[in-house]
């Protein structure tokens, strides 16, 4: 086949491909003048981000007491520019995907400039919560040296910082962004935290990969889970049409001080009770009781 | 130790490196003139894909109906010249690897054509199939919000999208290139699907880090697969001299519309009947009848 | 809100950002003079490693036997510059955080470049160990065709290989640098291997992900793991003061020629006896034996 | 001086420069939501501009005639996205910086639309002009083998097409980016054309460094140039107060296929008649007659 | 004017800029698998070509008398390769567009492989020659402080080193890819040498800015020559048909140890004999002998 | 020619290359440790003076008044970081090329700081001596709309800028690095300024291509010069040896307010007088009394 029949193949493929029908519910046909909701931006985010929360850890600059204002300040800025933008982008996509009546796009600027502010406002506290988090994984790592490791190194607390970042964006009512963060730390960390859950100060996850902790799931305080822990929902009630309704409560609530060994899968709206210990590998579809330790059976040899 | 010596120990150290039985085995001599295969032009192709299926969704342009066929028809050419190349990459990697007789680079280079004008043919129907995958992941999972946050957001979808496209260039018998197609997905999302395996239309995969999918595994069509998850070997048979024979079916046929839950593992070519439900964590190596529901026995206390 | 009251939430927030209290603890203040450790930087280093061991694989050069010195030599040269500059990084990063008495930046940069030296000396080694995993590799996995293959996709080798440069650089007493090296693998792979782990020769990791060997675990020869298989400790001795007690083992000893199959769970420093088997999705506490097979219950239907 | 010297004296110096009386008069403080005009963004106007302007000389896109729609199509909508948004850039800077009435974002968002769209629209008329200017540069240049060479490599026909687009802006009264297209011209190849200046067709600069052609001078069909030609003003008219006017006529006419060659400079609002030769190395500052020749006094020896 | 109308006239200008008649003589059609001129990989092969040239000056690596021949053997053979392929674009380039008899790319091939390696044999005597340009330009230049600030920062030796360059092409029969590489230089000091000009040793070009060297000039050795200096042609001799003949002697010839001051302009195929000085912006079209000094007259006051 | 011979030529070539006596007085090799001059960086250094000069014209933040402070702490934290680094470069590679007497680098770096730092506490001062050009500039040029235009647009502006750094530097006795500044602007502007050179205040060069300014020469207050013009030395005095005397004054010297207009030539130590006027395209070889004019005489016709 020569090199004119190529030619032919691709300009007819396009015709297809270029069918409205073909495209139907595939294709995303964007608002003039508004952003796109962007992964290269948000990782950019969250860049800034960490080197506000962590100084002198991320990014290039040494840091010192006498001008750490001015880089905390370029930050601070740069990070309220882009994350208004990425917000607006949020709002604008989700209003042409899933909204009946059409907004102005100024309208939603302004949104995304208040709702950004009050992010910004909010980095305070989000540094003392995730203090909790960098200290708690500190002390139940004896294989860590210092906290600089655990900020520096450790997937578990990237994953929690992401998802300290999107539940408080989510709390804003900011659409879509909240989500695409959760899983560019999912995607490096190997740890699926959906951004709606509720989690308490002290959170450790020790190595994480295969982590899954759903939407409905709340978490108390100085709580520790081990890689392939599963907060999941064990089934969907049905509406009267047979549709799984959105919404219902159906992921686990965690006491404070409980341990989830690996692999472990917490399913349904139970309560595992405070200073409860979960063993690994185990599959928990009931509530279990404060205090109680739970284990696999022996195996068969 | 001054610089005089390390200098000495690298010019050492090389030469040691550089001799011919210390590379036996490790080192690839590629042919002159012939690309390499390379894993940033096929993430750039697996990107030019998805913009491709997705119009709108991938890339920095907006689409309107005006002007979509102007993006998809320079997506599609960059594809097909970009895909031919890595095609030929493949055809002539293997062929100093593996293959006893040497065929010409021109030669290859015309195979290489054919191959990648036959994918681009494949696109309208691939988009189509997809179509079915994106409505399903939408059905099953209460906390999305529309098909748009499938496409832009879900690791499963991205990992399931990858696979239809190595699974296409394995049956047009491209050699090596969709294997590297399923690790990028791999690394990505950590949803592993061997690109020889069979599967049907309305595919879920949700949250999905740790899923395996093996080299001969069948599954049916609607069937919806959770984190962790394994459809693997339990043995591989030996021949005459104690190797393992390549080639033989090994991994589970799964039914229509059955539901896999998270860190279950199906071993041994055994068949999963349609409409049956495996509970998590489990490790099944036999059977399981249509409709049935299989379950872990309760926990120790 | 307008404009302004935007600029006073941003400048307001900085004062409080820029508190000392605010980041003690959470602060890394860097000596003038000295690199900072580079995730960049450490990811060039393990590209150009893997372009000295597996010559013609990585990389963008054509390799044949009459130039091949010239490329290990500009690469072997090169990596000592990186490794020493990053080993140097390591240990004012450490000296900073973690020790009490302060030590010259000359002091430690001869120091670097010693370690940087030895490690460049242990390359034709290193090789040679890896060519074990990729031979072991290609015997156990009936879906390769060749051990191209196995070195150009397989996580399981890219994860063996960063290991095993962890580890030696971790034997050379360079701190932190191997952790990230070993995070680097994990993020890519999914397969936490920590540094400090001792791993004999032939290994393979299949799939690989969520694998978690921890810091004092012992393994044989001619191992072979699946995804999701963890070698953790059971429990964290106390000191007097209810710490947990660093540096005690507290992983498992795996014998020669041992198979674990995926989502298994050994915890403890109990020995898994030559030739052993272990099941998949088990949990096991307790010494296995010499030779035994160890398996799942059947699950209840 | 130590090191806490040198942060003091970063800090005083900080304080000095933010001082408003410091930067009074050279600082530009942008309107919010306003983009800057950016020379990287209008490099790559320019890129585009080339590329549909002689399409397959520019650009990594093999062009064949079933497929040169798509390309120009993609970078035709890309060219006005782009350029709209400078133009926007462009009409932000002025009014900022000169204008006492400040305008909205939003209605100088629709005149940059427009005029932007008013740009698109003369593209075609814009090459053919194009197409008389490259067909004289071949005809005069007896080291020309190709139009090709002229296209690909010829710094004159570069700094006229970048003169042709800015004057067409300046026609559509954007201000500013014509004057940076000019320059970026003027930087690559010596050639600095002010974009109000008014020039016919078939238009030949060659060689072309020092070339200054000012913003009153008006250009015949078929005109020649050669290096270091200066077409300037003798002397600025001063108003009362004994401030220079501007925007009086100042610079030569120049007639049809008049060559001028190299380091002549003309002076004042001239005539030079059709069909007349100025020598190199001239000062002239008078009218020159229709079809004479005008030369340099011989050197003494 | 809304969207609509925009999509609307980007469309129709689309179309009109995509009929043929549009682009005649104004597109270039590319053979399908030859590569395309590239003034990124020139420029890379220039950078390739000085680090060879002269090592330790450029690029990023430290050089040492142990280690220097592997960065020269990586860099010779990368410069092979790159070369190769401009070498291949150049000659398809002009097959395409200048020649009546369509040769094959394979054919075109192994042409340009040959003249890439006589390039490659010639490395040596080209940094023979060059060194004497660079002793030439200490001794002429007072404000020179050592042979490395010549080499490292000045524009005249770039441009040298860039004519040298494209002058061998231009011998061994390259088409194109000589004019280019002029052009590059030309851009960046402002200094137009034609490739086919012959220049002898110890060739010093001083500012340089304006500076033209026409396609027959031929110059001895020992020349020095300033800023704005050109060596043109007086007229083009018209064949019958009254177009330029081409090829034809038209540049002057420059004796030994001549000095050309700044803005001089030297036209047509005369002789500056041996040691003669010219003085500063004059305009000289007859002979000048050997060892006279030439001046401008005074100026009038 | 098969691929053999060409991997012999390149070996053989790279041998003859390696051999010491081919790349003596061409070669430099560095100091362990010691960065190299980098034109990339000192690119860098000069956008961030930039964007500190001329607060919110460069760079891509939007400056207001209450977060000014922030970038400009930053700029000017990172053009110390930056600059002492290239100060650093310089010292060494003048050290090693030129000076008999080495020293360590550690005695460099402590130089290097307190030069870096010296010029920072200049930064206010060299705004204010800029701010005088610009105002210049606007004066006399009809053209100019306004100082930003002159600020973003005008080539003579950042030449001047450029010189003022370079000069500032050299005062600062840092060698090597202001003349790679210089050479930059020269690149970029084709103005041609000596770092050496002292120019006063409120200078102008317009348009600029092919301006150059000897090492020796002297300017006054409020001097405006255009394209072309040369103040240049006449001869250079020869020593006993016959070599050229390194350092003697041999440019001119030009009063204030003098006016100097394209293409003339000033040449030897010289004094042309306040508010002198210098026609177009002159040779000037003698002084001229303040307040003359000097013309070019009549062309013959």
């Amino acid at each position: 086949m020569g090199l004119y029949d190529n030619s032919r193949v691709i300009t007819e493929t396009v015709k297809k491909l270029s069918e409205k029908n073909s495209y139907q519910g595939l294709c995303h046909q964007h608002r003039d003048g508004a952003p796109l909701p962007s992964g290269e931006v948000l990782s950019e985010i969250i860049s800034i981000a960490r080197a506000i929360l962590f100084p002198g850890f991320f990014g290039k600059s040494i840091i010192n007491t006498g001008t750490i204002s001015y880089h905390l300040g370029v930050n601070t800025e740069r990070l309220y520019e882009l994350l208004y933008e990425q917000i607006l982008a949020g709002l604008c996509f989700v209003c042409d995907c899933e909204e009946s009546n059409v907004r102005s796009v100024e309208e939603m600027r302004r949104e995304a400039m208040e709702k950004a502010i009050d992010f910004i406002e909010y980095l305070p506290e989000l540094r003392s919560v995730l203090s909790t988090d960098v200290a708690a994984a500190f002390y139940n790592d004896p294989a860590a040296h210092s906290q600089a490791e655990i900020i520096f190194c450790y997937p578990g607390l990237r994953a929690i910082c992401n998802y300290r970042i999107a539940h408080k964006l989510l709390e804003l009512d900011v659409p879509f962004i909240p989500r695409i963060i959760s899983e560019m730390a999912h995607s490096e960390t190997g740890i699926d935290i959906h951004p709606a859950a509720k989690i308490g100060l002290s959170f450790t996850i020790d190595h994480g990969t295969g982590v899954v902790i759903g939407a409905t799931s709340i978490i108390g305080n100085n709580v520790t889970i081990y890689q392939g822990v599963t907060l999941g929902a064990k089934n969907f009630p049905l509406d009267d049409d047979g549709n799984p309704i959105k919404g219902i409560p159906r992921h686990p609530i965690i006491g404070d001080n409980v341990i989830i060994y690996s692999n472990a899968t917490i399913l349904g709206r139970i309560t595992i009770g405070d200073n409860a210990v979960i063993g690994g590998n185990l599959w928990v579809t009931q509530d279990v009781a404060p205090g109680s330790r739970v284990q696999q059976p022996r195996p068969q040899k």
